[in-house]
């Protein structure tokens, strides 16, 4: 149950007001593992509805789903260099199993590269057997400092893909398609909208050729990485031995992709939309569309009040997913309250005269007050719920897009650059210099989002910091 | 790719058999830890299909999924005295993280009673959040010494309910409900025939006050304990202080349930359906329902011929799950043994002639040779393909349960029990004392399976071990 006391506004504290948006919605709660989370029903729906959206673009894209072992010995971190450099420091170890000391500890998961490319060595024979298409739907565990509920965690939720591919160009192709396939979901279903870019030389991922992101700005004008995918080029090939019999007979090495997604989108989804009054979510995710609160003062009003609900959520039930909130404990006001904390996107309310006059009242989560109200007939109800619901989703997509847009801006000086990125992101042309890099870090705190790929046909600039020629620009921004 | 190596029969090597079909059918691999196992795409679309079946079920019940940690502080084990006695042995325990030694262990989840537990606790203040009613999708470790894939391995895949409930009552009543959820879920969906009954104290999950299972017999005649539902009493409520107001305002402590299925479902899937030839899958859980083989000898046929599988596919597609093995590089008679193999319900040939006649062949897989094979037109083929998955889902069960029910012998002598046991289930009275059971064991290495709910109306006996009177009869046999 969540209790009437009013949400920490986010301009006073937007870190409150995130983890308390993050617990009195029941989306999540704090496991008894430091650093670890307990996904609530609530969330873990919102987080099916997210599987479901990205499962079917999978599936659609030839891939197969697959389960791989949560133990992974401690030697495989070890084959690829830069991979074990970059996980070593956040390992969970198992040394003990069975009561016995284990010969060799086991690490659990950070990222499962390392096993599945044990087993593609061993499933891969020619030319024939690529490419592999799997995604993996699973819990992984790193041993994170700072911690923050779905943003950062000990143990988290993902999908990872890992493809095998004959050529350099097949890999690249499948890293940008699933890169494509994180926006496609993140601006239809999420309503965030995201930008695709390279990320620097030194936020790679540990052991890619190639990273690339998903960057979305959050309320406070923060960003957040919402989804990345790596181009391995041949190294996790090389390091575990995966290779094919080309057309020629000869010995190949292949060619490797990984992605992922994970619940830090939930992250994203609530700090996007999000506001004073606690969550708002997209239709296509929540997971109840539709609320329906059946109002009565006399006990005389009740039946057919209760009556005319039933008829307004069998009409409704089939198509949209619906909860009636018909608890006797709690008065309308304090209902509309909770539902609007756990961002139900349309309030439907049936009162005594709403019955006599065979209509309700339709309430959107994303206007408020009077202007987000209006009355529908019942006849037709199901139709005008969906035609609403569309122009919600689209709403807010259109309402992320110009917050974000308003907060983005471009500067060739590197002075400005540092205000910009206080309270918003920048846009600016980089040399590729990592120096450069680390110096707007130290300044400002901000880092490099992404180069996105849609340079928007600008020419060639001068470096932000250094003055050098620079061929591309890149977004500058506090990031979670 | 799986070699043209006929599988050992059954009746020479039943182990060996079920390696070769789990190997060669592609369902999993052995990953590189010890006992564990990779789930490969075919054998997790199987396990999806058994996931949505039941995750189905739950929700029509009202149950939600959550997601709770996979890392449990070691202390929270022992809080509950008979659970950590039945699990201690079988852990696996995280010392480090982040690259140092931890104050406390933690454990990789056996099973989620504990910390689950101690979330409820903080979650449940009155009689009005009851009944909680969650499950949990996941994966757990128990350090097992002999593994087999599917059928015990040190990581598994599974789904664990855990409810609390303000009655002994209703905790019995839910026990009951998802047990008989189960044992709908095995009947109608996985065609397999299950006895339901309670578990024998000894038998009992630690920290129950009563078991519940679903067993199965598989085609070795072997037993299979392939769901189980737990009435925990208040022994995790006292442990864990899940405590609730009455209607009265006084404190009282919750009754609380567990319920489990895990991947062990698709070993009995294998094992009750299987043949020589492989796996058969029930057409409502198998991930292809239909195969389509086209066939041509000469050029001048393939346009025709793969024109048609074309059309047939699409009529089949939106309302089957279709694969059209159209590779050049194997022969009609190869892609025949590899299908079987991997168990699709119903092969569709279509050749020239079939084209001609604007027919195709139906082969089921489950019906060998000539009996199994029927000519049907294009025209309304997805209405036959339909009717004929029905009667093979059907005839699958039929054959199961048949042979089933031929193989349980009922005997008053403890003799026979011995000889029934070594090649069936013995049906036999027993006094319900652990020594009486302990001596069957010793002896014949049949264990008690469970102790049916359904009585057949039977009235009092004698126990085939003591003589002494008997109020209940158990199935024995040997199990996995």
């Amino acid at each position: 149950m969540t209790d009437e006391k009013k949400l920490t506004p986010q301009s006073e504290d937007y870190a409150a007001w995130y983890n308390e948006v993050v617990m009195r919605a029941e989306l999540a709660d704090y496991a008894p593992v430091r650093g670890c989370m307990v996904v609530r029903p609530y969330g873990t729906a919102l987080w099916e509805n997210v599987q479901q959206a990205l499962d079917r673009r999978f599936k659609e894209t030839g891939h197969q789903n697959a389960l791989f072992p949560l133990l992974i010995p401690m030697s495989f971190l070890q084959k690829e260099a830069k991979h074990v450099e970059g996980f070593a420091p956040e390992l969970a170890v198992v040394t003990h199993g069975g009561g016995k000391e284990l010969e060799e500890p086991l690490v659990v998961r950070p990222t499962s590269e390392t096993v599945i490319g044990h087993m593609y060595a061993k499933w891969i024979r020619s030319y024939r057997d690529l490419p592999i298409l799997i995604n993996q739907w699973g819990n992984v565990v790193r041993w994170e400092m700072r911690t923050r509920l779905f943003l950062r965690t000990l143990e988290f939720y993902w999908q990872e893909g890992h493809t095998a591919h004959a050529t350099f160009e097949e890999a690249q192709e499948e890293t940008l398609r699933m890169l494509n396939i994180y926006a496609d979901f993140a601006i239809n279903d999420a309503a965030i909208p995201v930008v695709t870019g390279r990320k620097s030389k030194t936020e790679r991922f540990a052991g890619a050729d190639a990273s690339y992101s998903i960057e979305a700005m959050m309320g406070n004008k923060w960003a957040l990485q919402a989804g990345t995918s790596h181009n391995l080029g041949q190294n996790f090939a090389r390091a575990f031995n995966i290779q094919y019999l080309d057309q020629n007979n000869e010995l190949q090495y292949c060619w490797t992709t990984s992605w992922g997604l994970s619940t830090r989108m939930i992250g994203g989804i609530i700090m996007v939309h999000g506001d004073d009054q606690g969550l708002k979510l997209p239709p296509k995710l929540a997971p109840y569309q539709v609320v329906i609160v059946p109002i009565w003062r006399k006990e005389g009003q009740k039946t057919a009040v209760l009556e005319a609900t039933e008829r307004v959520r069998a009409a409704l039930s089939g198509r949209f997913r619906v909860m009636v909130d018909a608890r006797k404990e709690f008065t309308p006001g304090w209902k509309f309250n909770e539902w609007e904390l756990r961002g139900v996107p349309l309030r439907i309310e049936i009162g005594p005269r709403d019955v006599e006059q065979e209509s309700v009242i339709l309430a959107r989560r994303d206007v408020p007050g009077k202007a987000g109200k209006n009355s529908a007939p019942m006849a037709g109800l199901a139709d005008a719920v969906g035609d609403l619901l569309e122009v919600i989703q689209a709403d807010l997509l259109a309402a992320a897009t110009a917050f974000r847009d308003a907060n983005i801006h471009e500067t060739k000086d590197y002075e400005e650059l540092g205000k910009i990125a206080a309270d918003g992101w920048a846009k600016a042309y980089w040399c590729g210099d990592d120096a450069c890099e680390a110096k707007i870090k130290k300044d400002t705190k901000a880092t490099n989002r992404n180069i996105p790929l849609n340079q928007e046909n600008a020419g060639p600039g001068s470096c932000v910091v250094c003055g050098k020629p620079a061929q591309e620009w890149a977004y500058w921004a506090r990031a979670y």
